[in-house]
């Protein structure tokens, strides 16, 4: 017999990265969309009228998201009664609000019995938030428990997943570090695609013959996200990790999608033998969602092109789904240890794609029945 | 009275760097352009039908350049004619055949008597060949009159400009290291333009939505020449500095003109106090082309641009005739000491603008006469 | 039982023609790829690293298609003996080589016994070659069998495509013609992708903020193929239709992918009531390929986008499997009666889905058995 | 002795065009900014700061202007202040408020005895003010006396320009008129570039990989603003002209300044006998502003340019000040009479230096005295 499949909400349905949700989850074995909140421009349209002359993406909405009546998304009320009906198991967020207001609302959604699985920033930095990558922290969900018994919270919570540009390299430095070379310093430098900044986001007048080096609130993103998801749960909230000290550049080039990064790497102590040993680490590297073959997970997260000019974003991005991260260029480092360029596509494995990473790990974890 | 101007020949007239050449020269103050040498192809041309259909920039050629007929650039008598009829007193170098004919093609104008003032990479590891940055190693003409006498030549030799991709960061930590601040390690990250590879050069498939991550030799370029730049002479022959030690990302990216650099940088030993610092230190920094008040000098060589997101390519690389190196972003680094982002136009002071300087130095030590 | 699929040859197999046709091929329910061919310096490699560091697209090869070795394609007994072993019941021809070398040896295969479905242009003035579209002449297949007896052959015949820069517009000004609406005269503007010059085709100096307004060539087939496509056959070969008079300006744009043309049309006689009208005969309009439900063929061949400001190259292109074209902007015309803007993707619909859509017809009709 | 400047001021200085303006008026021997005017916002900042981190060129303002203090463009006492002292004797329209603001706010500044040159649309169709290209319809200045009587006006009066799109065609299509080819219809697809929507003005997501096939009122303002041009004075009042007849495809595609036009072009009665005497018309012509060598006039209003792949926006619309329109493929159309592509440099010949020519035109005539 057919599993009915769990009815799911998004959150800021009518945004870029709303769309993208809509948009990945068409053919989802585990998942429907049943249920979609924006902004009150939106709220008591379907959501075809709401995104007409809006929608970005190449690929479509599957014909009964369209006929979907948008809800507002500050009406946590509106989600309970379709929870209720059966309508609306969990939301994926992605609010394009404020950051306290989105911190608020999506704890008001929790507090409402409504699990929120986030791509917001506003909660990255809540200390019994996990920020997960699946692959590489999947234990940091231990947290929930905590978090539902600390905040009095039954069935709702919340976990988030990190910054779009540090998806590319910190699957291969993870891969290192399980392989027991662990990352003391990186210097990283991004070229990042404009999806990255929504719709309209950056102006074309800036993106012609031209780059700019500069993302607002990017780099401290960089540089300390991944303490956090290197880091331990340690009574009852998380614990940052020290290492790897990062350093980052961020640059906006004119790519649609695709991050591109630059990574010099220092070790903390044992070296790898050479360049092959580490292809050969990254080949074999697994986690959670491979072994657990969630359906939104790359068969391999770590793809290594040995072409000299790859990884490319328009050529690269899209392999595997779009989920994994395709890395090149690996070379010593005439400063640090070793030198390679990583590639992750930011709207689906950087946004939307990795929630619904999350969410399927954390079916599969028992937190979303 | 006005003094004559010195008549000076271009090899590689019709390429994209001889193109900028002559640009450049046409109200020089100094220099006039009266002898173009090409590939066999072009010569017995008139230069205007020579490159009819091939001129790729925005501004055009002196009248009397377009009647100039082309020569063949490998037949040196030639040029040796037009010098003893007072036509070609010495010759720009922007040839573009293989290292081993360039080399060869070069020393054989100098022994014949025609200095060369070259762009090309075939003698920057010649130990007896200045590489030059007018602002930072001036003193390196000194090896001239050695050269001219370890190799037999009277009036000709042979001085050349570093690559492109060096120039926008080495003005900067020259600066710095003048004021006592030692750079002993710098990681950095270039974003390259198109017009670096000539034309056709990068096809337009490897630049619409993507980046290419990859520039053939660029790296070692970056990686090794500011070494002999900062080096000495020492019995006859130029002695590498040990430091910095430099390790380069070179990409490619969808931009015409204008190499930007990302740089990471760790002090040997004492650390300027302060941002503010080294802020002053570049705003102060000249060179002999700016004391001597050289025609193509920038009135200062780096402008540091306070807003967040500077310097940009398309708005900031003509900044004073194209020559100045337009740095920003400067703030502590994570890692190392401090970084900061800095921008050169590739094609004018990183190719013939750098060339027509070290023209002007020559010439101001009497070299040229 | 499984029908046991065609084997196919694919002619010029390594260019970027060839591969868009290996991708659109892998998974192709009536052939499969057997054979490749292509220049002299790929011969005797495996396809995998014959296009080493040349493949354009996203999607690869099938892993088979990998290990086949390829021939060279100008040694057609190779084809005739892969032919006898049953490795190659026919050919198509992305062939990037002279006209009058590709015109010989495509008849050199078809005289061998091994039709050719080709998208070069050497074969489209040839007067009993048919140039089709498959829903607008798909009747014009009725030559092939003339085309084999007066040329001695038996089993190899010449069938070709047009030129990618028509396919936008024709569908819907045949739609029009079929319901009684006769285009008498024609002015089209078109801005096209870059993929249709080939890799490495238009320099990217060309194409940073740039256009080119001139394509070698393009006009004169925009202009001309349309009259041999809506003609007739006339004693053996094609007689032109003297409608309609096309006048083109072609222009190249910074897209990778998908012509766009704005076209204005005057009508013969009798005109369309309203635009609600033309939508209607457009929404309706099917030929053979969807009668007939081909695998590549479009549901629905020409698709109205309602919103003002489509369609649009990278939004619209992969309509369908890249094979719909997609019009947008319908309103009368000030000068002529109505304007309208069409896309179509140039290397699917355009070039190697459209061959595969001949030679799906060619398969229905019985012509590949 | 040398004349003292007129000072002016820039309604709306702050925007893309009134950078455009300031930057323009650096050097001009007749007019200097002392007056600037933007929304409440910048009010009372410095120029420098209110353009701060907004700046779009890549050439500067002049020192003085960076010191200007900053009034509120609705405040037009303030400009009646300025002009009592001397320091504002007529303002440049930049204005980027709604049409019947713009209205409003111009006839208010003309009623207070200042004269306004604007760019702005909102008085195009005002039946009694001029839109003036001045090597057209110089003699449209006629109006001005009847329209200050008709308003009451003393001082002030109110004159425009056209839209951006039509400056690439008209003045060829003039040429040909004044020598007797009177046009009948034209249909004409535009290629235009981004900077004519303003900043930040067109998305990057839109502009990369992209075009996008639609303009908002571009099209309308394309086909009829000619026929006002191409009018005549009648009773105190503008009549237009009944021909051409204009049909416009209006897009914009990724490149920073300069609108291409492609034009097919049917004459009324008599035809020039060949190309030939077309170009030779076209090197002919000339109007006021070469006759009375205005400042900002070009040399040769337009220049032809024989190679097959001109004009290019990055190559040629900086051509004589940016103020030159560059035609190129001039050829017989198949279905008018000739068609060509046309190049106007939208931002300057365009807006400012459009505008800035208009009030040379005025002041030659006395009517800034």
């Amino acid at each position: 017999m057919v599993q009915a499949k769990i009815p799911v909400g998004i959150l800021g349905a009518t945004g870029m990265v709303g769309q993208q949700y809509i948009s990945l989850l068409n053919d989802h074995p585990w998942f429907e969309v049943r249920y979609a909140a924006a902004s009150p421009r939106s709220a008591g349209k379907k959501y075809e009228e709401a995104v007409a002359g809006r929608w970005q993406l190449a690929k479509t909405y599957a014909a009964h998201v369209g006929s979907i009546i948008v809800e507002d998304a500050s009406n946590v009320s509106r989600a309970v009664e379709a929870f209720k009906k059966g309508g609306c198991s969990f939301v994926f967020s992605a609010l394009e609000m404020g950051k306290d207001e989105t911190r608020a609302l999506e704890e008001e959604y929790a507090a409402a019995g409504i699990p929120v699985i986030s791509n917001a920033s506003a909660h990255r930095w809540t200390s019994d938030v996990p920020v997960l990558i699946a692959e590489i922290n999947s234990d940091h969900t231990d947290i929930i428990p905590l978090q539902k018994k600390a905040r009095g919270w039954d069935r709702g919570f919340i976990a988030v997943k990190p910054n779009c540009s540090i998806q590319s390299y910190m699957k291969p430095v993870h891969a290192l570090a399980l392989a027991g070379y662990l990352p003391q310093r990186i210097i990283v430098s991004t070229m990042q695609a404009v999806s990255g900044a929504g719709y309209p986001g950056v102006p074309s007048l800036d993106m012609i013959d031209n780059i700019i080096p500069y993302i607002g609130g990017e780099e401290e993103k960089t540089e300390k996200e991944p303490l956090k998801i290197f880091g331990s749960i340690d009574n009852g909230v998380f614990k940052n990790a020290e290492f790897p000290k990062i350093s980052a550049h961020c640059n906006r080039v004119p790519v649609v999608d695709g991050h591109t990064a630059c990574v010099s790497l220092e070790f903390a102590g044992k070296k790898p033998s050479s360049m092959d040993e580490i292809k050969a680490i990254w080949a074999a590297y697994k986690g959670l969602p491979q072994e657990a073959d969630f359906p939104m997970a790359p068969k391999q997260p770590i793809i290594y092109r040995s072409e000299d000019n790859r990884p490319q974003p328009r050529k690269d991005r899209d392999t595997d789904k779009a989920m994994a991260v395709v890395v090149g260029r690996l070379r010593p480092c005439n400063v640090f240890d070793i030198r390679f360029t990583a590639l992750s596509h930011n709207t689906v494995r950087g946004a939307a794609g990795g929630g619904i990473l999350n969410a399927e790990l954390l079916k599969h974890k028992g937190f979303l029945n």
